[in-house]
């Protein structure tokens, strides 16, 4: 064997593994979308199939030998190469470690249980989904015993959305961070409040597609290659930078939520979208991490679109395109009106400063259940004990509860950390931005060229050519939360005095 | 090797091989609805892998062994295996004759194709079509002389969808059917024509995708399994009974052509939705042919939809759920709204009476083109000439001219003649059933149930198990065309007086 042969081997492997991958995506997309619901098990036993058939292309003699024997010599080869067979040499180490009939048991249970969980929000019945549930708990604790046995088995599952991170990391975050929002939010419980409801309400589903456009537009999403579909729980799936899915869901009592949706998932959507050409085909092409992505899709959801520049942008397209609506709604109520806080249910709906309290209780949780001192059977009475304690709300059913997310169904667990980290990661590429252009002056001239070509230069491009706390490194330094908390307290002191 | 081990081989190599069709049907769905545009370059090396795996798959030494030793067996075994073993035996035997790579090379192209033709169908741009059209059309020419270099390639390519049917029958039928059409068309452009065009405008792509919701429980369509969508080119596509999708187009100057693109896509879809349990997972489970298929969907859109008892239960609809719209036209009147009859442009949106003319448009074009006597690149030219010939019509553009079917971009060749079948066999399921029930006093009732009964009975539950011709024969005896004309020349005649 030589290099370039064990290259041109690999290769020929990584093409006909991208196709399984591209079917199991676009099956998956397509089940969570418009796949009629009795089609599910159907679905699970493809899934299975394609699990089968992968483990053997991953595991596959001549192609594994290849690896090996590149891994060997990765000094010899360029940087796309090495870091690419880095971390394939590491994939098909932790393939090995899971037998092929386990894998496919659970991509088969995720297929099934992603369709339960549907029935079950819908239904606001948890007794449904908890068997599901409890599987796919189990199953992700086996996984991690098999990875790696020595290491907290809930850290081995964090570290499959975010390299190296791991429950002391997180405590100390959450631990800097709470003790500075819960004051603010206890302050503004006792403040005015703002009253949204007579404008949030304003807009049929009709009309909030056309504002779907005009949010896709100002973040210079290309149709060509990124589409808008409907969905129960908002996401965003990326085959390659040439096709990119964004998915929300639309409310008729509630327009800000299918917008901040669209922006949201719009975030993690450029993020795909530039990743740079050199890494097509490799397995380098994605988002860093779930962080990474999570500070692309915050930062565009929060920086940008609840920044006040924008929401007088909206305020002018929503008066030019629907006369008579919110005419008599000023610009200033109308910034009040969205970055309106406080305790809320619904994570995907919450302010920007409560947002982080949603994570915390998702992320107790989990931990629990994963050290056994908490049963799944038991969820839903703690998820609304908890909601009680650190938001002082009564959870009403299950649907608005524990089965709000669809995360658990897919085996995303260890995976909201990610959302207040990248969160907070938001208001460091804010800070340094700064140094070089006003990114709100970008905003508000409604060209967001700037923002974007830096996080492209900065982050995008670069796919996994770095560990994700590496490449956070090489653009803001060191992570420090007191930038995320400064900024948080800064905007809702203003906003409530 | 005996008998249950090699049923056991052959039903793992089954399993995965239906894994691979479920995905690339997924995938080819996705690409004609919700897909960005950018995408199909990926797609297509995805189909052009699945088409690998599958050419390794069919052709994999052990199960080819178990299902030739099966072949030879085939007297052993139970009717539904019989005859299983039978048609995989002469697919596997067909594979065996084209190279994978050839194999593979056209699924990339029709995935191309598919999506060239889509953006040159919206931009009326033959030009744009044309090369991929050309070599659509010379791949389905060179798998002709592959499968069988003896016989007519334009027979071998109709054999595909409809098994035995060849130019000679084609020709017999046309021969008999225009003649008594062309002078019932003449005579109508010389009545008195009749108005539809304030009555088919008055409903918005929101309020049709209501009318789609009666169209749909009228046929009692179960969406558990069966789901809606939408598309440029109206289809049905079917993974399994229980994975049933139909897609529609909504065109807010015409809600008829969307609710009968529902009903017609619904009778693929019922079709489909009650293939027999015990054919499941065998090669048997679908439907027979295409001339059959169709003959459901055009006996639901015809010989259902456009029957006095359902315009007259669809005005009952209309005028309960959109008050004021249509009730100032009569039953009367709008039972020959829906059914005006003349010239038109767009297969699609044809009267009954014209329909098979613009299918022997399509039928001398393809056969022309097959036989050397016609250039792809002369096809829109050819195309208009016919349309003035045959329908009196100027063509305006290529858009509502030779772009307006998908069916070329797929390599449907020879599959246009089956709509014309369908629509005739339906006139003698109608005179069948009439012999034990009155299926229009089942559609007056509003109440379809014995209509589906009978054509589950006879006709769906039975999958493949038979050859079409032979299927047709056992439930209506001899295939006889002047029933189809009898039924038009009495239905037009009392309609035009």
């Amino acid at each position: 064997m030589n290099t370039e042969q064990a290259l041109l081997t690999l290769k020929r492997n990584r093409e006909v593994l991208f196709a399984l991958r591209h079917a199991a995506s676009i099956l998956g997309i397509d089940g969570e979308t418009v796949a009629p619901s009795g089609s599910a098990a159907t679905r699970a036993k493809t899934m299975g199939e394609i699990s089968r058939m992968t483990y053997d292309l991953v595991t596959d003699k001549e192609a594994s030998a290849a690896l090996e024997y590149l891994f060997e010599h990765r000094d010899e080869l360029d940087p796309v190469d090495r870091r690419n067979v880095s971390e394939l040499y590491r994939h098909l180490d932790d393939t090995r470690k899971i037998p092929k009939e386990e894998a496919a048991a659970f991509s088969m249970l995720l297929a099934e249980s992603s369709a339960v969980w549907h029935e079950a929000k819908i239904k606001s019945d948890f007794a449904l989904f908890e068997p599901y549930l409890e599987k796919v708990f189990d199953g992700m604790k086996k996984r991690a015993s098999r990875l790696d046995p020595e290491r907290d088995p809930y850290d081995v599952t964090m570290d499959r959305f975010e390299r190296a991170l791991n429950t002391a990391k997180c405590d100390a975050f959450f631990g800097e961070l709470k003790p500075r929002l819960a004051p603010l939010v206890a302050k503004i419980r006792k403040s005015e409040q703002i009253d949204d409801g007579p404008v949030v309400s304003l807009f049929t589903v009709e009309e909030q597609r056309k504002i779907s456009d005009f949010a896709m537009d100002f973040l210079r999403l290309d149709r060509r290659y990124c589409s808008l579909g409907e969905t129960e729980h908002p996401f965003m799936a990326a085959v390659d930078k040439h096709d990119v899915r964004i998915h929300t869901h639309y409310y008729a009592e509630n327009f800000l939520y299918s917008m901040y949706s669209v922006i949201h998932e719009g975030g993690h959507a450029l993020y795909e979208l530039h990743i740079g050409n050199e890494l097509q085909g490799t397995s380098l092409a994605g988002g860093c991490s779930m962080a990474l992505h999570e500070s692309q899709s915050r930062f565009f959801e929060n920086y940008v679109g609840r920044s006040r520049p924008f929401t007088d942008r909206l305020h002018d397209f929503l008066t030019k395109t629907f006369p008579g609506r919110i005419d008599s709604v000023s610009k200033d109520d109308f910034y009040r009106m969205v970055n309106k806080a406080g305790p809320s249910l619904i994570r995907t709906e919450a302010d920007e400063l409560t947002y982080s309290l949603h994570v915390m209780i998702r992320y107790d949780l989990e931990r629990r259940i994963f050290d056994g001192s908490l049963a799944v059977h038991d969820l839903p009475k703690e998820w609304n004990r908890l909601y009680g304690e650190a938001l002082g709300l009564d959870v009403p059913d299950d649907r608005r509860g524990v089965l709000q997310d669809s995360h658990w169904s897919n085996a995303n667990i260890g995976y909201f950390p990610s959302y207040a980290l990248g969160s907070a990661y938001g208001a460091q590429y804010l800070a340094e931005m700064k140094k070089s252009f006003d990114p709100l002056k970008a905003v508000e001239s409604g060209d967001l060229t700037p923002v974007e070509n830096w996080l492209e230069d900065k982050i995008w491009r670069h796919g996994k050519m770095l560990d994700p706390a590496d490449l956070f490194r090489s653009v803001c330094g060191a992570f420090d939360p007191s930038v995320y908390a400064d900024y948080l307290e800064t905007k809702f002191n203003a906003l409530y005095n």
